[in-house]
């Protein structure tokens, strides 16, 4: 008999994944603090909860899917929270993205209450989380992530053991710093193109046929020429990344003087009202210093 | 019956360039600023020249391959050069890496002398030039490259028409921005994770797996992590080729920062005795701004 | 009669400061993590406690120097802390420099107990502690510093009213941000001058003279010509420092790509062993960058 | 009696010098490529001339100062340039800012034809030049610097000798560093200031009384607070000396990370329009990027 599951947060991310654990048989009960979110997966089969503390109360296991570390901790210590309600033995499967620091405090806690923790932050965007085709980093024991297979296979394809407790997050945490070097790469390559008089589509295919490709250019470099950026991931969600890479970085004496300029310029691509746009509109930024009209923004 | 091909410069690239050449039928004169070069190739069957005029006179097409722009412009004007020797027709392929500036300098001199020009610059390293796979990124007009053609398919398996006079320059440049920064971001990476505590192959692995994925990750990835700097293409010309990249960009108002930053982070690598290290040595500067031990450099 | 006064920490700069405060005449009570430093102050005429709560309940104004944020809240909230001594009234005088969001949330738990607050961090280093000519930028209320007035008349010569709770330590910021930018200036103009040739003293000579004069230049070109870097201001704080000024510009929104690097090469500095030098020893790493010897780093 | 002096080039600087010299009582010949410049100087006592040839035929020392290093080797090694006219012995002063390199290679001609030079670019401004208060940066050796000096001392106030030719420039890009970097320095001060609430006056007021002052700060820091920003130095002509101090770090393997962060934001500057704007308009670039409404530009 498969074990009760609950989930903690039913945004962008955390719906979709919370209806491929229903299609999967999972008995599921679900919590979000906007209810209409709720409502919408009671009407799918899950059971509602009206709080953390009523999710754990009812589940073996208990995924959070949230913005940020506040609203983690919130939900797992809050005095209506998983800790509160939840027996011993329960695992937490933490797959929002945030600071190491914040799953090293997590896990100490649930530990002294006999439970359980894995991180488990995702790549893949909205759209892995719909085709349950996520990339699952995990920190953790192996006994746990054991445990867990069976759920975190209901919800993505690639599953990776990182390490202990807050190495799935530092995975995490290279991962976007790549990526927003690889839209660096492409916003400068683009603008150099623009500015010299080649036409993108040359550059795009130039580029993405050698040792110059990245995923990033050939999933996006052509939406970035075309000025679209639809999220995908958005701006502000990179932003808040780079901010968990950058304190990782400062608190481990990492130096990453890329990233810390990458920083730099999300900050400013959400002072020009860019956060909800996908985060490849690190371009407009390129472009507004190269002095080309960005049109809509 | 094949037109008639010189090359002046048979180092690296050049040499099994010519060797391809030969291979595909081409009647072929060579020239080398250093004799034993040309003696190897005369041996395979091309006629030696002892200056670029007489390599000129014997050819209906002439190919470049040298370090830089004074090589170029010295080989092409100089008294014994091919200006001097060769016939109003001829055709010379420029597949150095050179300034855009120098490109359309030379293509104007040519031109008034009736001779033709192509920028042809390529990418795919000495390993492409070997088995005749590389990428070459053509300007210049399209019959003239309608008459290369045949010529270059010896050479290179992508051949793209990028524009006019320098703009196969300009897309070289902009493939060269894109892989400093490719490393880059591998390199800031692969710290955060060594300083965080996370195996190099975990961090390849998982970001090879998704968004985050470049092929200058997943082919020079695992070797940066082993500290295998073997080139490939070598950190002094990439250097070289940055300076290139940030003189255009000024001279046609492109802002790049981040590549403004490779830029320096590639000097204070020549600086550390690592010009002649694969460009993906950059991890080093990174390692040692990190106070990571760099054992062999 | 003047108020009572408590200090609570005795380092560096809070020791001289007391000894400031008892010789301006002011009734001292005394408080330090560490004994030996209380009993030195004992020995001067201070009244020893043993925790910041016996600082408080024997204080009517109660200032607190310390390291960071955590130290000042936890000296303040703690079970043993100011607001579990303290009467109504008292008003608390932080001359830490920390982050303004902290500044804030100390300011709202006092104000909940009667109790006010000024922040009042200060440059001049230890010579300004010793010699009571500190700089003091003051946030909070015109009131609350009238009624400091005669406490910070005995501690510096330049009391500045920057504005409500939190401007003191943003204009600390301010300063913090430029004296690294103006340390960085200095080190790539010695660099650069080594590099082409150029005796330093030159360069400080003429730089001295004009435009591009500063007073960091002034006071420590002249040492970090001859890598003397005894503290003065320490690299390890100014690290901290920037720290604040970054987290400061991310969550208002100001984009600081110099100071973002500046942040970085700190963290360089910290991880090369130079947390104890002087901050002018970012010299340092743009010396290491370039490929200089730094003999004793 | 005086020797008798040329000076080509009669822009913002060259006129009021050419005033200055006439004011000592040198003869002198004056030529510019604009003639209505010529014409005001011969209408105050100076004999005009048709081309530098004819400059230098007139004189025993020829000042040239002008906008770059194809200008001035142009005047001196045109076909009616300074080596065309002048005898043996001629000394020629050069005080534009030109890269050192094309010192050396202006010097190694004037010298084969028997002529000297010094190199020695000035700072202080067109009111400087006005007031004969320039500070001056010479290269070259003690005996020409002798015989130059009642020249100089009619233009400027200071003159240090830097070393042998080139050691002038070297130590003008290591000035101009400093200053682009002060000027950013004071930037983000006020910018983060600003987004946090303190107005520039204090920030001003505070930083200007300690560690943190810089001459920049002074005298353009209440200016650069309400966006006033008539000239002084240009804009463009800051550009143009960070590509002079970027070459030659580059090429002498000096790492500057700073300095290249600050060519990229200059020529953002000049891509917004600001090239004629005063170079502390440095500050519209951190503003943009932090979305502060820049209205005059």
């Amino acid at each position: 008999m498969p074990e009760r599951i609950g989930i903690i947060g039913l945004g962008l991310m955390g719906k979709p994944m919370a209806h491929n654990l229903l299609r999967a048989g999972f008995p599921l009960t679900v919590y979000n603090r906007s209810p209409p979110a709720i409502d919408a997966l009671a009407a799918a089969g899950a059971r509602p909860a009206t709080s953390p503390r009523e999710v754990a109360a009812h589940s073996d296991i208990v995924i959070t899917m949230l913005p940020d570390a506040p609203d983690v901790l919130g939900v797992i210590l809050g005095e209506h929270g998983v800790i509160a309600g939840g027996n011993a033995g329960l695992l937490l499967i933490d797959m929002s993205t945030i600071a190491p620091s914040a799953t090293h405090a997590a896990a100490a806690q649930l530990a002294a209450h006999g439970m359980r923790m894995l991180d488990a932050p995702v790549s893949g965007g909205d759209v892995g989380a719909i085709n349950a085709t996520l990339s699952i980093m995990v920190g953790g024991t192996a006994e746990d992530l054991a445990r867990a297979q069976p759920v975190l296979a209901a919800l993505g394809t690639t599953i990776t053991h990182c390490g202990p407790n807050g190495a799935g997050q530092v995975v995490k945490a290279c991962n976007q710093l790549a990526v927003a070097l690889h839209y660096a790469a492409a916003a400068e390559a683009l603008v150099l193109g623009a500015r010299a008089g080649v036409a993108p589509e040359v550059i795009l295919r130039v580029l993405g046929g050698g040792l110059a490709q990245s995923r990033a250019m050939d999933l996006r470099g052509p939406t970035m020429a075309v000025h679209q950026f639809t999220p995908g991931g958005k701006a502000k969600f990179h932003h808040k990344d780079l901010g968990i890479v950058l304190d990782l970085a400062r608190s481990h004496g990492a130096v990453l003087p890329f990233t810390a300029l990458a920083g730099q310029l999300y900050t400013a691509l959400l002072q020009h009202g860019g956060g909800d746009l996908d985060h490849s509109a690190l371009l407009l930024e390129i472009e507004r210093l190269s002095g080309i009209v960005a049109p809509e923004a």
